[in-house]
């Protein structure tokens, strides 16, 4: 039997759920697995947690050093959440020739690069699955299962919080501050909900799914970033009428060698499988050449199901006979010359115009000198001013936001009211 | 650079887009997994099919001794299908320490303990990443990112044809026989659809599955089996009506230490992620303690996508520095103490009745003495005689077996038109 040494630093929501779970399927794992995990220590300021947890006290304390200088221990899983102390403590225990779990998302697509050297030079492995869509096995799937395929598009909907929002807005028709207000109330939304509902969390996501996907690193300075606190009731409404459910979407293509990549609100078509992701559950689609269309779909966060992809990388840690510090090879630096923020998209826009003979006709006249194709038209309301909504084929950001700008100063138009990308 | 030789067993459907795939990415397997594959020996009597594929034909040949005593070939890839010869021949492989990777899920689940012998016997691997579910990383989810749960349920779509068939029923309001037709003629659907119809394909899918999430090997023989050629198009539509859409699906579940397999159609709720895969696409819901709902989705058939699956495979192997025979330990046998198939269900009953006082009266109060309890009661149409669908709270198939045939001799009873098992 083999027997493996696990230190826990910090015992919050995910550690908790971390450590319940390696208590509760000890058995198990050595059963099924072949491994005898103990933990050895837990880094956590605040004893009353781990007394809460029943762990043995005197393996609990704030010292990393004892984590480092501990022959015993070959795993380190982290949960302290925030960059530092996290990642000196990470870089510490990687040179001291000690594997890490991490589900830290924002330290870690910060700091790939600099983990990665560190667990080279350790000798140590670098394990991640649980920093993206919780316990659903994305990472595991884009380094372990796509080797055959050059993946095209990723595409997922990877922050709970913000699609239990917009799953909201959509199902009760409520605005965005009162359907926020309830997230808050029932903990799906932070006090300050800035780094969900702005696209932060979905931004760091992003910058490691899509360097897994293409096997390039993404830095989080090249994705475009808008969040949902814009999103209004009406667009939603509108979307519906038209086949479209609004969802945050974190994008990444790959075309040509150029890579973009994108978080922002966005139309998917009703049958697309990633419109019917419903309230604080995740799911990830990718097109590869020759696996077609997948989905992972499932719970994005939470004490458990991060939990469970937490132990799944200690497990699979465990059984490697060599410590994997990365996926692939050949991708151990950042190329600025991988991407590009020139890419064209489908696009729905509202407009409020006045209710007068020829307005269809100048606004799109100026789409046509823009070379902006219209896939559809639709009046809908009536009165002294009328809402016209315009699906356009695709386009360069750079031209709609030139028509716009004309279109704006147009006599007959009172608004331009809301740009939204649209993904099919 | 680790140079591994590879044979191709093989050159159908999908041994042709295996070897595609492989042509096509060795550059980029080479520089992303630092493995170099090179196709040895291609096993095909058809010599023509090597041709249209452009293959070195000096490589290709009829004598499977050839790879068996070819030392410099480390992994055998299979796509004969049918039990023989390939069994024999992979044993044979096995023994001679090459690790082999299947798509075969008849042969596969119907001799996974002789092979895994063989496989521990010979020091080689066994991979089968490609017998469930195409290209869709259901096997490799299982074995590497479910150690941290046990599973509840596997529920899934894991046959295209079917799939597609009730789709179509489903949309076009077609009978069975008129959209079986529709399927053969493109392709869909096998000139004898046999296997696919009546549950056999997904029955083999569902032992390997379910012996990977419950860790316990589940021969076919304990799983019962009924297929699609009896689904009528009126239930389909009743079922739409109640909010239900119709699916063949593949069930295993783990209760109490006790698993119970099962394949047939059953309802599932509009609302569940399985209703909402359409076509000839698969899916695989899975219920862990700790990850909570997942669900993979993706295509289950064809070249490239079940070509992907066995070149992820490959790679898989060639990386391993130890080959695995079994993806969990203590599982080499079977066990029937592990089994029930006495487990219970929620039903929908179609009853065709004599539109008279007190009908419903005596058919409850048969129910009523058999304690099954009723959830909904419709009736859905007028005339001489009326149609009333039942939904049933959960009951035991033997309880509802001899409640029906009392209910079936009522005087205000035609007849019982239909009974189908609803899964939520």
């Amino acid at each position: 039997m083999k027997k493996v040494g696990v230190a826990l630093l910090g015992l919050g929501t995910v550690g908790g759920g971390t450590y319940r779970i390696l208590q509760n399927n000890h058995d198990a794992i050595m059963k099924n697995d072949g491994i005898d995990l103990e933990i050895k220590h837990i880094i956590e300021k605040d004893v009353t947690k781990a007394q809460a947890l029943g762990a043995d006290l005197s393996i609990v304390g704030t010292d990393i050093d004892a984590v480092v200088n501990d022959k015993d221990v070959q795993i380190v899983a982290e949960f302290f959440g925030g960059i530092e102390p996290a990642k000196s403590f990470l870089i510490k225990c990687l040179l001291a020739g000690k594997s890490i779990v991490t589900a830290n998302k924002e330290m870690f697509s910060k700091n790939w690069v600099e983990l990665e050297a560190a667990a080279k030079k350790g000798h140590a492995g670098l394990y991640f699955e649980a920093s993206c869509v919780g316990g659903v096995p994305i990472i595991r799937t884009l380094t372990e299962s796509m080797q055959g395929n050059n993946i095209r598009s990723l595409m997922g909907i990877v922050n709970g919080t913000t699609n239990f929002i917009l799953s909201q807005m959509a199902d009760d028709g409520l605005a965005y501050s009162d359907v926020l207000k309830e997230a808050q109330a029932l903990g799906y939304a932070e006090a300050n909900p800035t780094a969900d509902v702005e696209g932060f969390d979905s931004m760091y996501k992003l910058s490691i799914l899509s360097s897994l996907a293409f096997r390039k690193k993404v830095p989080i300075s090249v994705i475009h970033r808008e969040g949902i606190s814009q999103v209004s009731k009406e667009d939603i409404e509108y979307g519906k009428m038209l086949g479209y459910t609004l969802k945050l979407l974190a994008i990444a293509k790959e075309t040509d060698g150029k890579i973009e990549a994108r978080v922002h609100p966005a139309f998917v078509p009703d049958s697309h499988p990633l419109a019917s992701v419903k309230g604080s559950f995740n799911a990830v689609h990718i097109v590869g050449d020759n696996v077609g269309d997948i989905m992972l779909y499932g719970r994005g966060a939470g004490d458990l199901p991060t939990g469970s992809a937490i132990v799944s990388d200690i497990v699979f840690a465990a059984s490697q006979p060599k410590p994997k510090y990365a996926p692939f090879k050949n991708v151990d630096k950042i190329n600025p010359k991988d991407f590009t923020d020139n890419y064209q998209c489908k696009y729905y826009l509202r407009l409020n115009v006045r209710d007068q003979a020829g307005v269809i006709a100048k606004i799109t006249s100026v789409f046509a000198k823009h070379n902006i194709s219209i896939q559809s038209i639709r009046q809908v309301s009536d009165g002294e001013t009328a809402t016209v909504i315009f699906l356009l084929h695709k386009t360069f950001e750079n031209d709609l936001t030139k028509a716009i700008a004309l279109i704006e100063k147009l006599d007959c138009v009172v608004s331009c009211d809301a740009t939204v990308r649209v993904e099919d």
